[in-house]
């Protein structure tokens, strides 16, 4: 039986991937990855150049589900059955003794799709994960700044919590990091600035690749801000 | 003149480096790295067999703290001394036109010494920060499940944090990292009872290292573990 890989590939400079992800991208015959329908897809964009002239090819086209909400039970029928069919393939290539690498933006563990996967197919096929650098440790190095010193307690929170949520975690950390920000932008402000740390927080805009921005988030006057962009609030723990 | 890299090993295993991290280390001309006095030290040990022979080491010996309680103002004395010193060193090779390679574990900027050394440097001499895959990624890709799905919140924790704040927090987020646990392996493990997560923390120590080993922390007898030890707690967040 072939093996499927769950390969992370950090937060997008090829030169940031780990020896192991590398190797097995180079290497691989079959390359699986998510991507809108009609989108070349973030992650598939960042090996553009480094898997094999004859790799075959198999996008997931993520259903379109703009507008179905979230708490609507169709949404995430919708997601189940799309993951079930990417999962039946996956499930037939190893079952011919195929191995196929799963790109993954990030981390796969760390809030990916490639989990949606991995937990329908854990007990039926071969399947490792190799971990990588997440998007936040590609934003706060990108920052020029520490995240965290000595005991300061982080906390990640996603922009698509609710506004009090957001502002009563964001009172009770030292450091911060907000990802899934997009259109809940304007609420994730307003939570920054009720818990009194929207001067110290910055904006990380692809984070680690060539169009990266970084900018105090008081001096970002745009409104809108792609999804996969970062805020961060540094530590001010103990330092000798 | 040269450049300072603060190059971020990952949790261990010298195939979870960057590819860019594993070019530097290669062709270091100089090496520096911290460690306990009489100790080969985790850092060092993680590139055996991958620096060059003829690497110039310089490795930075913490002054022995054990005896002065973490409030102390001479506990502070000491190790700002000592960071002084090594970074006076790392300036004087840098003004030869030398580049130095430091040594970090996990990742530079995420609870690292490395950042000390970073912020009286960062004005002086040129200095880069390669990211890499933290402990704490590491600890949860081990664990063999997703840290977090959907709008989990994760906090991450010291274990030298009070008790009660290590409780209100935990009883606050979905899911939960603890690392600095060693000694306060009881408090810690008092504060899960009290936040209800104690049945499902896990603990993982050396992750990603031969030696690793991954056990609810519920079937964990030992009360020792080092320090570099790893609980988790997983998020249970939405999952089509």
């Amino acid at each position: 039986m072939g093996t499927i890989y769950g390969v992370g590939l950090g937060p997008g400079d090829p030169d940031l991937m780990s020896v192991r992800a590398d190797r097995l991208l180079r290497g691989a015959k079959h390359v699986a990855y998510f991507r809108k329908p009609g989108r070349t897809g973030q992650a598939r964009k960042i090996v553009n150049g480094m898997i094999r002239d004859d790799a075959v090819e198999f996008p997931m086209e993520y259903p379109v589900t703009t507008e179905i909400p979230v708490s609507d039970p169709r949404y995430n029928a919708l997601l189940a059955e799309f993951y079930e069919g990417c999962t039946a393939r996956l499930k037939e290539l190893a079952d011919q003794g195929e191995d196929v690498v799963v790109l993954c933006e990030g981390d796969p563990f760390f809030y990916g799709s490639f989990m949606h996967l991995y937990s329908r197919l854990r007990d039926a096929v071969p399947i490792e994960v190799v971990p990588a650098i997440t998007g936040m440790s590609g934003a706060w190095t990108a920052s020029g700044d520490p995240i965290t010193w000595g005991d300061d307690i982080l906390t990640v929170l996603m922009g698509t919590l609710p506004e009090e949520v957001l502002a009563d975690r964001m009172a009770r950390t030292d450091a911060l990091v907000v990802m899934k920000i997009g259109r809940n932008i304007d609420k994730v402000k307003r939570a920054l600035k009720t818990a009194g740390l929207f001067d110290r927080a910055w904006i990380v805009e692809y984070a680690q690749m060539p169009n990266q921005t970084v900018r105090k988030l008081s001096d970002a006057c745009t409104e809108v801000t792609p999804y996969f962009s970062i805020i961060i609030v540094h530590g001010q723990g103990r330092r000798p």
